[in-house]
């Protein structure tokens, strides 16, 4: 790779000014009426390297709700936890299904695809509902460590309306249930997944925390080790084959990148030995992912050759 | 990545000896009887690099019928000829659904999921034997070009086999026209399919003949640009999402390297600047894939730290 | 129709003692404690007709779980109160899948494919529970009324166990919901549901219970009207189409009687202009139809020309 | 019943006359050109009765496209050749799914859910094709002795129209040929297949050449033995729960008559121990079904009391 970063903070700018009025093709999330009263011409971008510097643009440091990108916290938690007992109860899969589907969570028997669809996701919030006595406590005080800083916290009002508006998600909980593959009381387990979802930061921090996906598990800033090497490599694995919905074939195919996007229009990116990408701007395209985040990911490691295919 | 080769031809005999006898797990392909007839305890590594080296062990030189790694020189070609309106006729999503579905092809209107899986194959076999006088033989031509010998042939009972028991094939084939996503014949698709998929090659031949995806599409031995650089990627990031079947994730998971697998028990891996491995051991286990194949590739790749996801 | 009722007495014994004892090919329901200590030999026969008479043989007076078989007064109950505006909310197809298929409920948006599968049965629960004050206690009160019995009841270890067990029930209700198509908040429907399952008839009490659906709406013994004659109509076509689960089609074509069956063993079938067979034995086939029920059925509608479609 | 036919040709008349103009909530069947070419304000009815009248009204006696009202003519043979081995290879279920569904046919590994769906009919044609030497002629023989005319015909202009736009049809039977469901080469299937769906046939002449299924088997004018009492039951069960596509179950709710559409917009309906309704206007509803015709049979069927549900 030819990560050649002369002038990073130029071409950030460079970027967000060519590509942020492209919002207009899509549209801020509606199923929750927290996240659809955001504006829709916030845009951020902030690449953190793991020699310690972050570089950003736009709104780079205005908190946002990270929703789906919460789930790559969880589930290095659950694997830490559990150990490789946890592929028993939730495959690596890619779905080729939309994140919410029940169809498949049906078809393989209670057995979520994969740990980033949202049946994989509260399979993972079960897992930790189960094993600590204060499951979110324990998630935000994670979330805080990686992020080196303690102002992190739960957007209350997203919380309340996530959980108003749930019922999906439910339905995918208790047919979990129903296969024996959910051990905690229902609504525990969604009240951990959406205190986790309702957790608001910025691009500068949510790059920050995610460093040692980059970098064989290790925080390149305070060298403890957040996970193993080899686990670092799985939740890249699994982040490149499905971490953008169902489009994550395309997401690989033109950019080339570990990746994560949540509907608050966040959307973050690995780049193993080199830095993690995070991006903000609320309107989302018809599969979830935010336009206007692709398109900056999309342009920055082209520029800067960042592709783990070539 | 740190391809630290020291003795490569020792590492690969180490690994053969190690895995070999794995093969009492998987159960040779039965679909057709040319294939069942093979000998299971048949098992051959081979690493070609792009400096211009091969190195092999065990039955390395033996040819084999390639069949789904077909798919891969079938793609190149029609991406060479279509360009990007190849895309509107199939996607580049992983499929969450076993190689031959014809479900999820109802579903989405008679466009395939991605060029690997067996309808998106034939959908580019529609493309070669619409845009070429000859087809079969252009083919064939291309493929001895990158293998760099003109030797390498359809095995014809291979072929007869196939069109025997082709019937699942033509199911898919004519359900795709009878959406408009088939323009020639489907005896003519399917006769130019089963072709491609009865070439036999040896593990030593499939490496070197790929060595241009690991080399941004110039074959490194001629300096011939066989495709793009951007099409090299592409190819790269298909195989990575889909190129093992429904074991795609799991094979990034644990393994993560681009890939495609064939059930002649042949299994080929892309390193991207680096070279290809091949390997060929006839029986699969229930995904379609070469047991003893995975565990060498997977061998291979840790010992080397060849994985794109670090 | 040739309904020569010589001595319909004989031939319940005699069937009876014909069909009895191949309870053994099926086995009882166990996917609730309750339902699954239930003793398999117990079977019973009763047929009421519309001029007044009840003959019976066997168990036919023991009160079992009616389960599915309340499906009818819920829907009764829910088309005197609603009117046509109920097929708004759910439609009278048969489903072409297993009773409890969430598959089908994602397809069609929320919209049960009929009343008498799981999810219908929940909607009509709903109906029930959002435009009722207290839609257990008047559940309770129509069955009473229809039975005129004042003694019958729920049976509390039954509904304790349905409540527990219950997680596949609450996770149709929550799907429904998320797609608007639920008024009252689940735990009450689900109440409501698992109340009227857990009522505990005899095969004399259910028979007499229904037969106003075999004499266009109207209680042949009081007069009282209970439904329009058109309601009465579409209950028996949607009992003919869907009441016997994914073996409606094949109880059509070997019997050819509206009829119901219910995973506690019981079975009712309607014969219009004449009266109403309803039978218990406790081991169900694959389907969760009573083995010994449906021969008893088929075996009484033979003999006397019971089915419609001659 | 009540079936009081004082004026049973008055009645005919004045609900043409109702109900003929809303031919235009419909579209012709436009999949094939043929087909797509008929006039759309073409209405007609009859009715031939066991006693051996025929009343009719409109175009009743102009010829046109049977399609799918063929299944009924193949199935009666199929039965009459194979016996009760014909349902190892389909089952007699409604679908749940539109006609042409190739979803279902996957699911259960290539035995078609009734013979009244295209799969079904398709194995029924392979039945006649494997069975009979000339299994064309074999079939327009037994429909010109059923409706006692030797000049019905196949419309050649259909046929090749059908051939052209086959290739669903020729999907469907190669899936079933792949589960070994299908004896036949499939181009002779498909040739038998669209033969019959050719056939051109009047209202007068298709409610006539169908009174034996009103008649327990037996042709009232000729009194052959048709079919046995038992067969003509079950296609008149298969009919009630499957004749009318994916809104069989509203048509039993709503008319409750055992019935089958064709695209050609006929309709015919089977009145047990009465006679045959058969209507005719091409434009159909989403469904496939005839708009006029679906409310010319529900017309006749509350004015004369025919519901076999009452």
């Amino acid at each position: 790779m030819k990560k050649n970063i002369v002038d990073l903070q130029g071409k950030l700018n460079a970027l967000l000014h060519s590509y942020r009025d492209s919002f207009v093709e899509g549209a801020v999330a509606d199923y929750i009426p927290a996240l659809a009263s955001v504006e829709p011409d916030f845009a951020g971008i902030a690449v953190a390297t793991i020699d310690g510097k972050t570089v950003g643009a736009g709104d780079y440091q205005h908190a946002f709700s990270i929703q789906s990108i919460s789930k790559i916290f969880g589930l290095v938690m659950a694997m830490n936890r559990l150990g490789d007992s946890l592929w028993q109860r939730v495959r690596m899969e890619p779905s080729g299904q939309p994140f919410n589907s029940i169809i498949q969570l049906e078809w393989e028997k209670g057995i979520p695809r994969n740990p980033v669809i949202n049946a994989g996701a509260l399979l993972v919030a079960d897992v930790l509902t189960s094993h600590y006595s204060a499951s979110k406590l324990a998630f935000l005080g994670f979330v805080r460590k990686l992020a080196n800083n303690e102002d992190i916290r739960v957007d209350l009002d997203v919380y309340q309306s996530e959980f108003t508006h749930g019922n999906r998600n439910a339905a995918l909980a208790y047919l979990m249930k129903s296969f024996g593959n959910i051990e905690a009381e229902i609504p525990d387990v969604l009240s951990h997944y959406f205190t986790q979802c309702s957790i608001a930061m910025s691009c500068e921090q949510l790059a920050q925390s995610l460093l040692f996906l980059a970098n064989k598990g290790i925080d390149p800033l305070t060298k403890q080790v957040i996970c193993s090497p080899k686990d670092a490599h799985r939740v890249n694995a699994i982040l490149s084959t499905s971490g953008m919905y169902d489009q994550s074939g395309e997401f690989a195919f033109s950019v080339g990148l570990p990746a994560k996007s949540g509907v608050g229009g966040g959307l973050i990116a690995i780049v193993p030995n080199y830095g993690v990408i995070c991006t903000w701007s609320p309107p989302l395209n018809s599969f979830g992912n935010s336009v206007v985040g692709m398109k900056l990911v999309e342009g920055i490691a082209e520029e800067l050759g960042l592709s783990i295919y070539h």
